[in-house]
């Protein structure tokens, strides 16, 4: 059962189920007001290096578009990648709860906007027919499991910035982008001036739980009465806090993140030695594409699960977990060598 | 630390510790396709004795915005009890995610809608200057700790249906008010022609979790969209569902629900010895409402956390939950006797 | 046909057809940025004694749903009267566009908010779980033809400031309620601090076309971009202003609300001759609230159209219109004369 | 002051003036249940030749998305033109009263959509993450003043029909249209298989008013409730629908689009005949779009307004209107030639 298709097909990490276990252990305050989130809020504020706020939210969803309602108004737009979650995943739900147009930027052939493109939708200012833009949504890592550099970031940070919109950062698995670019949290983040940012924490290994983490003290006059609104507020939030709090204690966020990426590049090593698959992506966090031959696909899919991400060119996905093993990736080489070896075209 | 303050102040059954662990063992299909969830869906139908529909979200609001969602469109109303927690304690939740309007009605001394009050309300049909009345919600047990009589609620279901109303139930404490009736599940819900249901887990003993449970076909059509519209979908769905299976199993759900409940009666028999004291709401599920000497409160507050319910007549609200122990009444009663001797008014 | 059913039965007041005619001579710039627009925004200013923003709008829903919408966010709720038109004959309208909690006050026997009434629902400030109290709506007149004295609006406006509430006056009948109480527009707009106005056009005469009138700097800052949004931005808004500048220039907006007025005062004053219609309300706007004998409704109906507001109590609505001439009340009270005459109970 | 920047600058065509007048004459029931509203409806049955339902709204955005909003469930997605009204000059009003997603597809030279880009956007249907696509919005004439021919509209509302989505009409410029390709409104409409069709009335020379036609009945069940909740419900609604009355009569709708479309044609012609200037669309319906020096366009908007549509490419749009005679079009040829003549670059 176990395989490449989705980092929330995996489980747990142990250090958070101990986490879960240990908070169980008196009654706490409800919403948020408990000792665990206060320890936990502050974790947080240490690895920003910068006053954050932190709300805990239950998923992906929740957490962007909790982040992107406190930085608009209904008719404001949001400019994002055409291959963004938020674009591509996540339903009308940006729609529906912020009001706003939501606006597809295309994006390089590694899933990175660039600052023309990003330009060329900064329009119209001022003008009541338009849905004005007011915030951009960056993906780091992309869902290419592509990874934007510092210096890109802070180009088109600023772009955005000298056009009065809000920067938001959808982070689901800003670690693994962290790891990959061997910096410090602040400086991918309030070294940006990012304004605000949905920390992955499900695709990580938690149970369930993301963080909005908010930069910018403008956007977090009324993001807690928007979050309750937006049905994202636990009544025993202290599960979740204890989950980042283990999460952010002793880098076990480095640990994981730094394994899933290197499951992925040993795995990528290995494919390339294979004449008949294609690396379509750098890969530079948990993911890895590629264009697979079409008779191994459903073969390889019945002992290891992975997603084909474009049927027309037999472009599969495979993620990497905290999970992942060495052997689970030399388990699925040696089926395509046998697959190889048998001319299975 | 522990006290009556609310059920959400408790931490998790054990057995649904134990559940989570053992749900953690392997890789599984997210967003719900997994077998536990699939195993758990069927324990739904057996309960309930009828083949419901059942979606597992995150929490209380989630699952009643969801529910009311959909079985409304955005040009209706909604009638519930003006003390309700879909209309007191929600935001505006109900409102930005349906549209609807939300129409409070006066509920009798017990918190209880009596079908006259909702007759007056069902008006207007046809009328398109009148957000129309599509659905009633009935919480049960109710904000105040009563619990509706079958025959009470036959009469306002078929009140509603008469009327082409579907019937949702807020159920975040429909097991406390399925033992105090003593009678099956089914009963309670499938012969009431009951709609939709917001089912408990939380406030239980759940770490996290609500379920959704559909009676009627047509409300299902389109309701797995809306779940993940409405940002109550988790891509590691079995962690819900596994504690759903242990509440539903070896009768966990009535031992739970039988222990708050007669915590709360041991409390109100001991608390109606003193006569300074006013009990002010028949206790029926596992809540207690009562008039305290104002000069008692705080002082008892200061060891066992509970809420004021109303300032002004200095009404306090008293919840068991499934961890609440015979010595715990016993040390606040004790509290309370020392206060009484005191002479503390 | 005519009767006294509605003043929106009646039709456009001949000063306005011409002011139509004339506004049709040459091109003009859309969306508002004509010359008529601009002198007509000054007229406002000069009748308000107050440096207005002025926002031409298509009618009275969507004057009050844009105006409550430029002094809320979606988390906040509304106090508006329980018999108001935002509340009864609006839809939800203002819940789907604003995303807000409605909560219907109960009125005293004239339909007016009274400051006690409101202070109930000015609570749990900061409580993320209760949509927070952000603007107080008041009908002027109101439903019922009554008319709030200037101290009764001074007291609930202040209430209102002092609690960090907006106030918003839905003025479909605002030129009625002016004429009555003889004070300036200053008086009862400008003097009480009020923030923004739905002033009606379509009610007094004109063809379509209401104003949303501005008086708080603060809401003017995004409304020009919600009136687009809200569909409420006429291409030829020209052809609005232009019914306005008519309607504002040589006191006809005095003449018209006065003549209504009369003519309602010349209606009840008829009616209190007869023993078995009963005056149920202070007539001090256009409109005439009576409890009739059964029998004569549907018979006088039959050549004079109006509403019966209350099947239970047999109470009618009379409304009086710009056009309603002496005759017209000589002849309703002649066939009431006539059932009289007859013994028809 | 008369120029070419919008047929909604051009006044109200005598005719319609004159309709107003009439309707003016008595009482008349509100909200669309009047004589003349219910004439009028029965001449757009016989113009469509279909049993079509009609609603009379204030203005184009509002047709528009009371339109979509009848064929959609907020979960849903609306397939567009990305150059179309609805995707660009509407703000976020789509998405703030549908709370649908609205997808941007990339039209052809012409401003059209061709099959191949719709296929490509009709996608992951039955996927809960994914807003599903469930309406195709074209836009007859486009913004660009070209015309879709019969068979293309066949093609594409064909495969919108064939995925089970709805198709909607914005024909704000239908008439236009339908002069144009000389062929029957039912041929361009009822044929069609048209689910819902927005008919533009203002820009044909009324003073207000627009029309939603509904062919498929599954629509109407709702649309009513619909258009008092979106704002769209004039209390005097006879007053639209006499202007309708008016352009239904006579063939005044097939008069005066010929004659609109003919002046494009005129000013198509001499444009053609300097170098300097480039046509860069067909000219099909009312509107002419060309690229101009530079140095001649402030110098020709100061006496001829109109708009530069492409500030890159020097590209203008000229828009003829009902009231647009040949000796503007001289005019403004003569001024052309005097720029030429001087050497202005």
């Amino acid at each position: 059962m176990k395989g490449f298709a989705s980092d929330n097909y995996a489980g747990v990490l142990p250090e958070i189920m101990i986490a879960l276990q240990s908070a169980n252990e008196q009654h706490a305050i409800s919403y948020g007001a408990d000792d665990i989130t206060f320890r936990t809020r502050k974790l947080f504020s240490e690895l920003f290096e910068a006053e954050v706020e932190v709300l805990f939210v239950f998923n992906g969803t929740g957490a962007n578009v909790l982040s992107m309602s406190a930085a608009t108004q209904s008719f404001h737009s949001v400019l994002c990648a055409d291959t963004s979650h938020v674009y591509m995943d996540e339903s009308s739900a940006p729609e529906t709860f912020t009001g706003c147009r939501f606006i597809p930027i295309a994006t390089n052939q590694n899933g990175q906007l660039e600052s023309k493109a990003i330009a060329r939708h900064i329009i119209r200012k001022g003008d009541i027919h338009f849905a004005q833009p007011r915030l951009l949504s960056i993906t780091q890592s992309t869902e290419y499991g592509t990874v934007y550099s510092l210096s890109h970031l802070q180009e088109i940070s600023q772009l955005a910035h000298k056009h009065d919109l809000y920067v938001h950062m959808d982070g689901s698995r800003f670690f693994n982008a962290a790891a990959n670019l061997n910096c410090s949290i602040k400086e991918m983040s309030t070294d940006l001036g990012l304004d605000i940012l949905s920390l992955g924490g499900t695709k990580m290994g938690l149970m369930y739980g993301e963080a909005v983490v908010v930069f910018n003290k403008k956007l977090t006059e009324n993001i807690f009465f928007k979050q309750k609104q937006s049905m994202q507020l636990a009544s025993k939030t202290r599960f979740i806090a204890a989950q980042f709090e283990a999460l952010l204690s002793n880098n076990l966020w480095e640990k994981t993140a730094t394994h899933a990426n290197k499951m992925a590049q040993k795995l990528v090593q290995e494919l390339k030695g294979f004449k008949q698959i294609t690396i379509t992506k750098p890969v530079e966090a948990n993911a890895v594409f590629a264009i697979f031959p079409l008779a191994w696909i459903s073969q390889l899919q019945h002992y290891f699960p992975f997603y084909v991400w474009n049927a027309e060119t037999n472009e599969v996905r495979l993620m990497c977990a905290w999970d992942t093993k060495p052997d689970d990736v030399k388990d699925f080489i040696a089926m395509i060598q046998a697959l190889e070896n048998s001319h299975v075209q």
